[in-house]
């Protein structure tokens, strides 16, 4: 199962996590990281690369991030470009969430394919 | 200067708003409200209410709020249908909510044609 991590400006990609487990149940092996206010992109960095840490990495991770050319997005394309089997989207909403948890069987290109399929125009592949 | 009313499963909504003010700063006249595990329908709805009631109205509300179908974008159309001069699109993401935050100054109408434009396939407007 395709692993996900989130990553945001605040806590925006932790709580739209969980406000998605709240309409599609638990899920495992899905994790964020936070930029506050008072990290620098080094703090930033080690952050999302310890959160990735935390994943079964063996199907490939998707990383989903809140907005287009903001540090989150910069620092996940950082932790993109350092591990293969990984594929980065900027720019998601809940629906695009739920449909990500609800998929995470597919192939990780095939999962990529289907939410720009499902969402044109919404999110930004950065992969 | 429209204001604006976020819902949410869970607190996607208010940290949103919180992430969109590191990006634009700090904004007046917004607010938001929280579907949480123990509430039902009732208190969702006063939930709603009593954040729409704590803004300035006098400009029209833009009411945005996580998935098409949730019981918080149900809410909202109860408020958007009890208030004139409110429109309600579901299926927000940062890039919407930044957009939208730097555009209160239009009309409400033009405003929601606008965001529609910027971001199509990407709200669903209910109103």
């Amino acid at each position: 199962m395709i692993a996900l991590l989130l990553g945001s400006h605040g806590k925006f990609a932790k709580e739209a996590l969980e406000s998605a487990k709240m309409i599609v149940g638990e899920q495992e092996n899905t994790t964020s990281f936070s930029l506050e206010e008072n990290m620098d992109l080094k703090m930033t960095i080690d952050s999302a690369q310890d959160a990735f840490n935390t994943l079964n990495t063996s199907e490939g991770v998707l990383l989903l991030t809140d907005i287009m050319g903001g540090t989150p997005t910069n620092v996940s394309t950082v932790i993109h470009k350092k591990n293969p089997n990984t594929r980065l989207l900027a720019g998601f909403n809940l629906p695009i969430l739920v449909e990500a948890l609800l998929n995470r069987s597919m192939e990780l290109d095939e999962l990529v394919d289907y939410l720009k399929e499902q969402f044109p125009g919404t999110l930004s592949d950065v992969s």
